[in-house]
């Protein structure tokens, strides 16, 4: 039996210096939890002050190429994230027998059928429990744990940069641009924000949890996404109101057999344990049919909280080596379930118009909803300028195809000043 | 390669009548995802009426005695609870190569090492999943995707009666009793309440996650127990204006090499995750070095919620046939650490008198407190009554010892008519 695993490094940004720092730092504590030396033999990094940084031998120093081929190496760690190089380094490496631990979330969600299958051609673990919620557990409890239950739905707030966003909106009443600014100001947020407040990132990791909640392979490209950048003061005062906040919901359901899975700004009733997740923390909510409804709370980035989960996959890799276990849990995906078009979906609105303030604007509106089978559940009038006013709508739960045919007829009519937002308002049975 | 895997259910009650339901209904998915069939081969239950009730064969009604030496099953769940006989049909079920899955919480924090080892011993699985927190996953998530941590506190609400009675008294702003007497009624306290209510229930479930948490073993009678029947409405307001909630606590935590451990009402701020769970719900949360704060939540008991963790649990053990991987994670107490008395335990403490409304009062107070190394953060007069006056106190950060001093001395003073309630305030990092 084996007594050394020996762990090439790829990468040694923000979470492969975590990964070091653990490894080396509760070496002796992992020796006597699986009964083998996790040793680092190679890192694959070209800034060589990164190595230095985390007090690494240069002499580990190496690049992917020859990591990969070093017949020494059980366990590739691959964390420089992106589709390519990754994906060819993980392809090679698990055709060479290796073991591959990745917090990849392009990857896995754009090529997760590919990678998944070679893993399983070639007997060999592949884990990114990373790849979701940071430091949070999900993947292997939705993979274990709450293997015995029908999965419903997975719901979470599971990018930290826009719920930190709109948490600030929330409590200080600024606008997102000013929100941004000081996301950006404290690092929670990129010079190039796009893929958070476009919604991709967490597009990302709603296709990894579909896939695996409902056994099914989702692709991000499979995910209506919509971001938060169109969400005012206004929107966030007014959900307030109405005892909801606005949150960046990833969202994927089984529906008569099918799938829906979107990201989207949400209200959420102010009564829900995802409306308490505030800041950079995520927060994942799963629905089982035995269990009823789970969440899974934690810190959704960071250098160390993500390292956590790498590390974690490492030695349950090292455990499946000792024991002659690995490519134990392959691809999961033995349906094939349609993802509903967003246009068939059931949802609640909300929506904001600016309106001119006579007589009979309301009438016309409540007309053209009411002719494209939209039915209403309060309409609000919130202060007039002038000439002008804000109203207010919220339907019942309608078809989404329904909805926007009757928000283009709104929109024509010579009484609407413009029309502010539309936001969906999320329903839920723990309210 | 098995095809077949034989499960042996011994209790066909609340939890065991549910596991029977998921084993039956999922049986298709269940070899989907195992690629064997799970089949439940005999079932131990005195009671006919339940066989009948979940729809299973009377045929397959059995002893336990004889489920137990039936070699064809490989699997047997216990779910009857209890010390005895629970743990003589565990012995012998493993000694006899049998893997066993138990929701048994009182025998695992009394007789865990025993248990952990006839596995061991014996080469077969024992998975508990179910014995802390119904259906959250929480024991494998800290054995396998927290294994790269050193935790350094586990804290929970893990006992959803008295969440439910708290829960009720902070909403309405009713008593203990009349708040214990609607539990009763809506079968969320038994007729006999006390395991619940004085804590001890929740006692067994944190000495199960201090054990692995901490990786050293921690039993029932190492844990402090403290109950909620003397918590009034009053304790619950006042904590209220100071922006806290009241709920009980179980603690884990290590200080300086050493445990603490226990079970008690604490003042938590009503900005921490765990002060919004509310009713019947239990979380848990865990601090680790790597990983920051993370938090587990969901329903802490039922039928169906209990099964679900069991079969999760059934499932890996199959699969752990399946791979000939049996007994992967046995015990994981490697360490042996000592168990902090009470008054060694560093809080911070609210206190309510009820005093004589003289001047003088305070002072002889605050001398004590201070004579016996007690800071005070705060004193406050809630009101007065004729002659009487409620004070409140709250103090720093002190000795459990020190402070139990200075409430004797304080109790002997003529000036006080009543001590109404001490009540630990609980420091957290994430308010």
């Amino acid at each position: 039996m084996k007594d050394v695993i020996n762990i090439g490094l790829i990468g040694l940004g923000t979470v492969g210096s975590g990964v070091y720092k653990i490894l080396t730092a509760h070496k002796k504590d992992f020796r006597r939890k699986t009964g083998v030396d996790l040793v680092v033999k190679a890192i694959a990094e070209r800034n060589l002050a990164r190595a230095d940084m985390v007090g690494a031998d240069r002499e580990l120093i190496t690049d992917a190429e020859a990591l990969i081929e070093d017949p020494d190496i059980d366990i590739v760690v691959e964390v420089i994230g992106g589709t390519e190089p990754a994906r060819s380094f993980i392809l090679k490496a698990m055709k060479r027998g290796k073991h591959v631990v990745t917090a990849n979330k392009e990857l896995l969600s754009s090529h997760g059928k590919e990678i998944l299958e070679t893993a399983e051609e070639n007997g060999v673990d592949i884990l990114f429990e990373a790849s979701v919620g940071g430091g949070i557990p999900i993947i292997l409890p939705l993979k274990e744990c709450l293997v015995s239950n029908k999965i419903l739905k997975v719901m979470g707030i599971v990018n930290g940069t826009t719920n930190f966003i709109l948490t600030k909106m929330s409590e200080e009443g600024c606008s997102f641009e000013e929100a941004l600014k000081e996301a950006q100001e404290k690092g929670y947020a990129e010079r190039d924000p796009s893929a958070d407040i476009e919604g991709r990132d967490a597009a990302a990791k709603i296709a990894i949890l579909a896939s695996i909640a409902f056994n099914s392979r989702v692709t991000s490209s499979d995910v209506f996404v919509e971001g938060i950048s169109k969400i005012t003061a206004k929107d966030i005062l007014y959900a307030k109101e109405m005892d909801y906040v606005i949150k960046l919901l990833a969202v994927a359901k089984e529906v008569d057999e099918e799938l829906e899975v979107r990201v989207h700004p949400a209200m959420v009733s102010a009564k829900h344990p995802l409306a308490s997740v505030n800041g950079v923390y995520n927060a994942i909510f799963v629905e089982g049919d035995a269990v009823g409804e789970v969440m899974f709370f934690g810190p959704g980035a960071g250098s160390m909280p993500a390292a956590s989960a790498v590390v974690g996959d490492v030695i349950e890799v090292a455990r499946n080596i000792k024991y002659g276990s690995s490519g134990k849990t392959g691809c999961t995906c033995f349906r094939d379930l349609k993802v509903k078009a967003i246009e068939e979906i059931n949802s609640k609105y909300y929506l904001l118009l600016k309106v001119v303030d006579k007589p009979g604007v309301l009438a016309k509106i409540a007309k053209i909803f009411g002719d494209n089978n939209v039915s209403l559940a309060s309409v609000i009038q919130k202060g007039s300028r002038g000439s002008t006013a804000d109203l207010m709508c919220l339907t019942h739960l309608v078809k989404e195809k329904n909805f926007q045919k009757a928000l283009n007829q709104i929109g024509e009519l010579d009484a609407i000043d413009e029309i502010c937002n539309v936001i969906r308002v999320e329903e839920c049975q723990n309210e």
